[in-house]
């Protein structure tokens, strides 16, 4: 199948290198900074524009920064939306805001073409594994389509519900992760600065209902100061910024979202953007005025 | 052995009976309601006020409601304290708090005495079943003594470390719980409100880092509307002032746990005291004005 891949980051390149090892044609966008070797040994077609990958593509797959990123792939001057033709695809798979994904899926099926939103967790690591989680916003036989194709990419594949649905579980996954983040940060500083030793304290509640992947793996790299990424804070902030501007367009409140937005805020002021998230606990440290782990 | 047990209400009662199901001699102190059947009948020998079991045992339990309580049986008119003689040991198994344990212990120890805090987690059903969670504080001494006495009625029991230790393990424990109920909370009703189906978007994110036992067990009592206790607001409300109250002592900051502990506030406020604590979400609902599940 010809497919198009749009955003061949850290993410996207072993995305679309996966594509193309199941035997797909790839055509990538022709970029300021050089497309990576992989792909292009690979037998990648290279377009000048994201409108002429459109026309020689059947299906388009976006993998991109942000919300405004997409928007102008799509739809800004030589955007895929000015060389899609009926009963062509698109699938993003970044990770962007629901509201307006769903307004991008409107705009794509004006045009007689399918919409399917499909944002994954896992990381770089996943994506160079193939081991993505991915939730899908899709119709159902869209969804039945795609599938073969997402399967090259993940594991835990999931078909959440219409189009922006996928967008909404991603954006409810990093609600909860940085909450948990949040709250076992506030409960290893409590315990430490109260006297006790934090890593006795996560290994006894590792059993019972405070038990999250989070006090597991993100407990431990706060325990043992061990902040490199990971999971970017810096990105982390973002999604929650996706979280709390979908909030108040929904009309609903996020107390502790937005609490977070702003810890993750000031672990950026620190110089600490490029940190794994669990460096989250950093910022409760200082309103702590106490150190959880060992000074360097 | 001689095991004064003080304080046999829903979890105190089960509790006592496995110790005394393990053949030791139970002393009770005389109450205003009446002492539970089954401690009677196994042959429990009813003493007018706390310091007469202090005299008669060799260790003392309690299991009381809250610091005031504790303060009250061990230090007030005719308490344990009063009854004590050197190289008797007393366990404080209620969730009290961390500080004025520290000072219980002192004072206990300035009789000769030992003192141990071994505070509890797993509710009725796990004080039943013989399956709490046990968090102590003591000299590993001490611990290593009453080991024995603690497996009759818990499973995974860890010494943290020094007296305190129990009771800060189990602020942390309650901390990291409301907070991710509080997490599943925002999250769910983010993504019913945004228009996807909370128990697909629940399913979804299981099997990823946002997977916690929260998201297991209560994400799914918030989806279906189960609200009865298991572990009642009013009580886990308790805990959070426990470790509010704590944290202003030691000088630190917990503001999502702040915030928690007004979210319960105004599940009492609606009369949903008495509800388990994963009714926490429907705080998060009113905020949003919007219900995650169907209407009653």
């Amino acid at each position: 199948m010809k497919i198009g891949f749009i955003g061949v980051g850290i993410m996207g390149a072993p995305m679309a290198r996966h594509v193309q090892a199941a035997g797909h044609d790839l055509f990538l966008v022709r970029n300021r900074s050089p497309l990576p070797d992989a792909l292009i040994a690979g037998g990648a077609t290279v377009c000048a524009t994201a409108g002429d990958v459109a026309r020689q593509a059947e299906l388009i797959i976006l993998m991109l920064p942000d919300t405004p990123d997409v928007d102008h792939v799509l739809f800004g001057a030589d955007g895929v939306a000015s060389g899609l033709t009926p009963d062509k695809t698109v699938i993003d798979m970044s990770s962007i805001d629901p509201i307006e994904t769903k307004r991008f899926g409107e705009k794509i099926a004006g045009l007689g073409c399918y919409y399917a939103d499909a944002p994954v967790s896992g990381g770089d690591v996943g994506a160079r594994n193939a081991s993505l989680t991915i939730m899908v916003g899709a119709d159902e036989e869209v969804f039945a389509r795609i599938h073969p194709l997402l399967a090259c990419m993940g594991k835990n594949i999931t078909l959440i519900g219409p189009v922006g649905s996928g967008q909404i579980a991603k954006v409810a996954n990093q609600i909860i992760v940085a909450l948990n983040i949040e709250a076992v940060s506030e409960a290893l500083v409590f315990a430490s600065k109260a006297g006790a030793d934090p890593a006795k304290v996560r290994a006894a509640l590792m059993g019972g209902f405070a038990s999250s992947r989070i006090l597991e793996v993100h407990g431990e790299r706060m325990i043992e100061r061990n902040f490199a990424p990971g999971f970017r804070i810096r990105l982390h902030q973002k999604d929650l910024s996706l979280a709390l501007g979908s909030a108040r367009a929904l009309g609903l409140a996020l107390p502790n979202t937005a609490v977070a937005q702003q810890l993750f805020s000031a672990c950026v002021a620190q110089g600490d953007g490029d940190c794994d998230h669990s460096a989250m606990v950093t910022a409760i440290e200082q309103l702590a005025n106490h150190r959880l782990g060992p000074t360097d």
